[in-house]
């Protein structure tokens, strides 16, 4: 990794060492919150942010996050997690500490439009996201040279249906060597096997060149185009077995008219789907996504 | 209608006695442009907008706007016409005038839901909505409160699957009565036969709750909800046999999160939905919309 | 007021029976959350929403909205409040409860321009703005016939700046007749005295018509006209005795062009004011809005 | 520069080789529409696109830009400037014609800030901003590293208001010698002088980091944040000698809230500053604005 940006994350590891977020889903039932925040300052934590949402305040599904600082947070860490499982029993929480300082380990697949990886590795350059960038996998060369340069390690793997099995194999064994947290699919246009998709459960995020679910599948512009549609979009979501069909994390649209073709429609979408993208691995990053059936929760 | 909207009609004809709007379609070739701005010069017509496009500049589709005004223009329309039909013949045009002060007429068709309908009375009431509301058409009592006060008439008529051939008999003579040029469905929710659609071609906008091609047909704030989508949108459109398929006039969206249930959709919706229709209403009130094959130009 | 509206109010205030809102805001210390959380669950009380921020963790200020429900709220009211006392003095917090059915009164002040008065009115009907319209107050009739077949009093009271003394006094012992809890300046082109603006603190709303700081003062779009703007906005705030200085709650934009003259920014401009101040009215009616200093927080 | 970046520069040229850009004002009066396209049609032009504007149709300045094709364009362009005289006279216009494949030749200043400078440079190479980008000049070294990988060459010139006539004489002369058409200030944090200003005249296309007028000058976000606005914007404007006073080609804004302190506004207002300028650029290259009085049209 380039100097500059190590030094970034070495800044923001050093910043955010005291610094946790809590994130608790479980049925919605009377003293949560104030069982919580009451553990939160018998431990000296400093709340810094609060979400919570319940699907129905009569017996749906509860939700927080809590963002907080603890003094010394790394000595006391592990204490802190098992103080906490008493009240993880009494409501049958899942409950999980992630801890600010380790940042995530990214890996980058990309097909041969570069723009969705131009635009994570610029907002990654300017600080914006914070991730260990370990890799970036391709069926082509045509973005190595982008990559390499900022010393992230650049991996050709041809792939098509034929050789589906041996290409996710080696893909597995690379992202499993570096230990990545979560795989981005930057217009990566190889569909994944259920055996990739099952290893890496939440963990792989998409982006979709359409408004799902309107076009779904192959070819969305030309379709968007032979529709006659005003607004073209783009959604990037948690990838599952079903085809397009994950939870969404977010999506956003961009404005078109009678004058634009297929070509204009593309570099259109282009911009949209890279905001988009760039959101969407923002807030997992910094754990603002829980997955909740087929939706997702984003504080 | 209500003396002070009948003033503001008056106003609005007397200003644009003079004015007309030109359109054109056809094969694309040199020398319309030219052929065109000639014959209107030489009829001391002062242009005051134009707006152009073509499928393909070489060999496509060719499609002009022309908007100016004629001293007398009344005395002049029809020698204008006759004069323009060698230009017509030459290139193959399908060419009209309209005249400006000729304010088109309008039947409302509205079901349970009135927010539509109180969108378009309310543009209409402020002057931004030129028209002649000739009549509001509904299968409920609901809005009656809302139209007669206006001074608009109210048309009872109780409509469902078994009986859809007699209500449309009727729903059509009342339309052939009034002169309508144009009915727009406010959230009227019967489906149309091919006949109806067929005696009013390309007259006949309706407003759809979703961002089409997504949720087509029935529930779409139900099944928007259940997909966990991040935006809501709504589509006006003209109405043809392939339900939902017709040419898109307008579409927009509006942002939603986990936080809204169905109900709190359809609220965000319905705001959608009412700008959506009274955008689109007003651009064909305007002469703004070329329908070529299944999509719209908007000028 | 018309029986459909107090049906609807009937049974808004029936559903909310049980429901409040605690606003609270004090320096930020550790504990907080954890001492209002117990006292609500040692209440039986049913968080349903619950919002925070601090402007700053290491001895800022911090806010707390919390929505909740108890059963038999009303027998119970008076004790919560008392029983509340400690916390608030521990912490010493500025706190207050706010009872979801007791809907609160508001006054409407306009002049000539009705669009921002129809605003609210339309909002009103359709339910998406529970409050009970007391009065409107107006120095033109121009929108008596809007008014008054809803039910609502309108107080035609003439004012321009020599008489403004007494028209104020007027004003006031309308609005303390009606007990009124806020007013709106739905475009009231009057300015206001220092006395009338102490007697209702932040309890007036206005909606200026420019993205404030922009074009403060007066004719907004014949300026932005001028400059060469390709956006126009409109702002929502608290009066203050500083002239479009008082705390902002809410601004939207829309986009024109250069084909935009002073006429057609006034239109496109109303649209954004309607919207932006019935956004405003209904965050205050649902105490989503805490001012601090010339700010506000919007829950 | 580098080879793929000439590649897609080459073949632009290559397929706009017959292709050119009328551009015209002059007071409206009857008959130039007709007379310029009877002239595009007996020089052989295929028009692509036609856009005209009028300030006012009876009495106001008349704007028109034609893009259009000629075959064998290159031989026949001094022939066409030189038969468009007659015209040009005859209603006393401002004409140009831009010849699309003589592209233009684009300096970029930038001071510590790169955000601006990298959106540009990522358009450029994506193909998106069809430009000669003949040098950097920076008054901080920050940003070499970004410029030269690209074959652009960097010029580092410490500049401070003391030495302003020294630095601005050696740019002046760097820009005479690469012969430049356009100098963007990419959040170049230097006053110019009016000397250089009326040197590049209607060539020099600033971003100021607000929705001008608001918060002319320096600091905007702080004082936008002291302000407590909800809306952050930019503005891309023409540079003259009235600071921040020049016509404005392009704005746009991002929502705030209460929770987004200075270091966050400037984040957010990054990413609009980005945009607007890479819009505003893309226009000028295609020689989409006119300027007019201290406006634009942009068509």
């Amino acid at each position: 990794m380039k100097s500059y940006i190590q030094e970034k994350l070495d800044t923001f590891k050093k910043i955010n060492k005291n610094r946790a977020r809590l994130l608790i889903n479980c049925a919605d039932q009377p003293g949560i919150v104030g069982a919580v925040s009451q553990f939160l300052f018998e431990h000296d934590a400093n709340i810094l942010e609060s979400n919570q949402y319940s699907t129905d305040p009569h017996g749906g599904e509860f939700f927080i996050r809590i963002e907080f600082e603890i003094n010394n947070l790394k000595e006391k860490a592990t204490q802190l997690e098992e103080d906490f499982q008493e009240i993880k029993n009494k409501f049958q929480m899942e409950a999980t500490f992630k801890f600010v300082d380790q940042v995530k380990k990214v890996a980058i697949f990309v097909s041969k439009e570069p723009h969705c990886l131009l635009e994570l590795l610029w907002e990654w350059q300017s600080g914006d996201l914070m991730a260990d960038i370990s890799l970036v996998v391709s069926n082509h060369e045509t973005s190595r040279e982008f990559v390499e340069p900022l010393g992230i390690p650049y991996y050709y793997i041809p792939a098509n249906k034929d050789i589906r099995k041996q290409v996710e194999e080696q893909q597995i064994q690379l992202l499993q060597e570096h230990d990545v947290d979560v795989i981005v699919l930057a217009r990566y246009m190889q569909i994944l096997t259920p055996h990739f998709v099952e290893t890496f459960k939440n963990k792989i995020i998409n982006i979709h060149h359409s408004f799902l679910p309107a076009f779904i599948g192959a070819k969305p512009y030309e379709r968007a185009y032979h529709r006659g549609v005003k607004l073209i979009g783009a959604t990037s979501h948690y990838v599952t077995n079903d085809l397009d069909e994950g939870p969404i994390i977010e999506q956003d649209i961009s404005r078109v008219d009678h004058r634009d073709n297929v070509e204009a429609m593309k570099k259109i979408g282009q911009s949209v789907e890279r905001s988009v993208l760039a959101r969407a691995v923002k807030w997992h990053l910094e754990d603002r996504i829980i997955v909740y059936g087929n939706k997702t929760i984003v504080f």
